[in-house]
């Protein structure tokens, strides 16, 4: 049992997570949003978890440092300054920064990334994501992460390796490139499949999200590995022991 | 058991229809191509089935008007003047022209046809397919048979109510249009998949097509279904009693 | 804008109704559970949605007629003695009663029926249901609903054609019998599949439930759209206008 | 480009591979079936596949042994003898002995392996598969290879914790179990999907077989890439660099 502190507790995410904590068996040590005590929160806290805006980030890596205290980083929007910075401060504790905190998710970006690696450059990829209609940008982050890890599993560059918005005369599909398309509708949270066809053959590796509490839920398991490890900067996949 | 003629012979349709006109109960009646003589096949023939080109349908139109045999026209490419020289013909002879003889492919449409309609606007349309690597257009013609039945049963024009390609900054999906997206692989013979997202649950209706026999397979039976039938223009609809 | 009545307030089912109506369109008249004023709540409600038990069912159509309010009965455990009380309360009130109260199951059902009569007893119909890892029967309801609605189009008794729970030598499968197969894990809310195996075609036509909701939220949409239709029994069919 | 040898020329998969030879880059050193001169074979072959019977295979061992050359086995159907006997063989040429010649099924059981292992019991394991309406047994040998992967990975073992053909009252589903569904129809070559389902998010793991060649041809990969090895027991996930 852990207590957790949560900074960004007004957003989607630090009421999730909150709600988590409710329902888990861990315990709320607080939760804090902007301008407000975070040193004072990662003082009664075994883990912070900080989903709020990169412009806060110095400040919670500083109050993380001047506890002791580990810290999970899912705010999205970080710049190479705010990574610089996160690895600084991993000298001092464990920090896990993820772009995604679904186990499902990370799990599979491994299976994409030995399957494109082991099945070769015959085997040809594509990823296909649905949204519900709210969402506004394609490829979803986790498509896009999921290709990335198939391109580096084959040491290619995704960004001109990638066929997007296929419409129109196309011309046959370019060999050894990576194809997305995007779905939009309803109030699907988030599914993922990626395909790798061969010969007479297909695998196809696919993700369900059934509810965002996923996410929240993921966080905190990931904020709980964290305790008591050693200073370093980690991924999800360390928590799956991948 | 009927005497099949096929007009096209040499054409990768021709061929597959004679193979499966071999498995099945019918017979050949023979098999003409580019320059020979239609005629003379029409009259041994209980039925015609032509995959050949649209600068033959007159010769052919008339041919099977003049032995009075019905004709199952497969060609694609047909223009304003060929569909009317087909509805001229088909106040002799039975016809049915189609641009996809299978039978699934005909029943997915209807079914959409009707899903559309009876859950209305609310429930978003999105279609997605699968073909092998090699298909050079996005998205399929038969994707777009599917999303022309939906539009129709809603009373929409598809080609200004369409999402195709989506990619980057797309903003919300739009009330009521249809997407689209093209999956490129491998050797998928073709999968198409049309969902219909409403709030907190989904309908998807597929087609998979296993092997191209199937439309060889759909024209014979299209075929035979002609033979007797009144003078008229038919489709595949009519073939499945719907 | 509709008052809306719930008999069977602190069951599942009446809660989730209480919470759709709170988030849609129309007001909550009252809502009452075993042993209280049914009638009081009939006075002053537009529609009354009844998700009690077999045992108040005879005193909740006593209370519609007697206010002359329709009635939604989505109880379970309904037996010929109870639906006889229903058709005869038909007479005086519209009433629908229904085991599943989803408008897309209610229009897969339609639409299996339809592909499974016209594609005939050479496509081989498959059902496979998903749920989460609690459910203690297979198949499942709706399972069984969209079974009987393929063995109905094709004029066949379902308890007789049915293959369940294949496993070990089970021979060649039997022609026109409908398969089904059940799967159980996490918290699946409930996929189901109709599958139609033709000769290297296939028709899947599917419904994902993302969240318990939409039953509630069907329940409303169907109790909303009784409201001043003609007295007589409906189904949900006829909410979707089929 | 190497000569290959088949043993059990008559046989389906014989049949197969030599055809698969033909449209390739191999040549085919010859052929025999029952009764045959495998040593002769042997001798001009750069690698054997043997698809025949387990009563031959001694001579076949034999034969590799006494030419030098690789031999990939595929007859079905081995006892404890059997396998003694291949163990003895590679201690003297390089031997693939597999019940599945699928690179994508090779490859999918890896991912099973680890995801299983990865996420841990708290992940329910279903396995659903599809075959054409001939095939007389279930679960089909490759998603009882697919369980055994599964089970491996959790230190379980399958026959005691398998929850097949669930029909009727089942009760809740058995915690670390592994649950198994076959479908049954059409022409399906066969459709294979593993779902690890979570709180919340589900993996599903899937390998489609679109058509029986990728057999055949698995199988030339698997004795091409013996040729040249050290003497010793392979497996597919060798070929595949796993």
């Amino acid at each position: 049992m852990a207590a957790i502190g949560i900074i960004g507790r007004d957003g989607r995410m630090g009421q999730a997570i909150a709600a988590a904590v409710e329902e888990g068996e861990h315990t709320l040590a607080g939760a804090v949003d902007k301008g407000e005590d975070v040193a004072g929160l990662a003082d009664r806290s075994d883990v912070l978890i900080d989903f709020s805006a990169p412009a806060a980030l110095e400040g919670n890596l500083h109050a993380a440092i001047g506890a002791g205290v580990p810290l999970l980083i899912g705010t999205t929007g970080l710049g190479e300054r705010h990574h610089s910075a996160i690895d600084d401060a991993a000298r001092a504790v464990p920090i896990l920064q993820t772009g995604n905190t679904s186990l499902g998710v990370t799990m599979l970006a491994k299976l994409v990334r030995e399957a494109a690696q082991a099945l070769g450059p015959d085997w040809d990829v594509e990823i296909v994501e649905m949204h519900h209609r709210k969402k506004v940008d394609a490829p979803s982050g986790t498509a896009l992460l999921l290709g990335e890890a198939a391109a580096e599993a084959r040491g290619i560059d995704l960004d001109t390796n990638s066929e997007r918005g296929r419409d129109g005369v196309t011309g046959e599909r370019g060999d050894g490139s990576i194809g997305f398309a995007s779905l939009r509708g309803g109030t699907v949270t988030g599914d993922h499949s990626v395909i790798l066809a061969g010969q007479n053959e297909r695998i196809v590796l696919s993700h369900v999200a059934e509810d965002r509490a996923l996410f929240a839920r993921g966080a905190l398991t990931g904020g709980a590995w964290l305790i008591g490890r050693e200073p370093g900067r980690y991924t999800m996949e360390n928590v799956l022991g991948l």
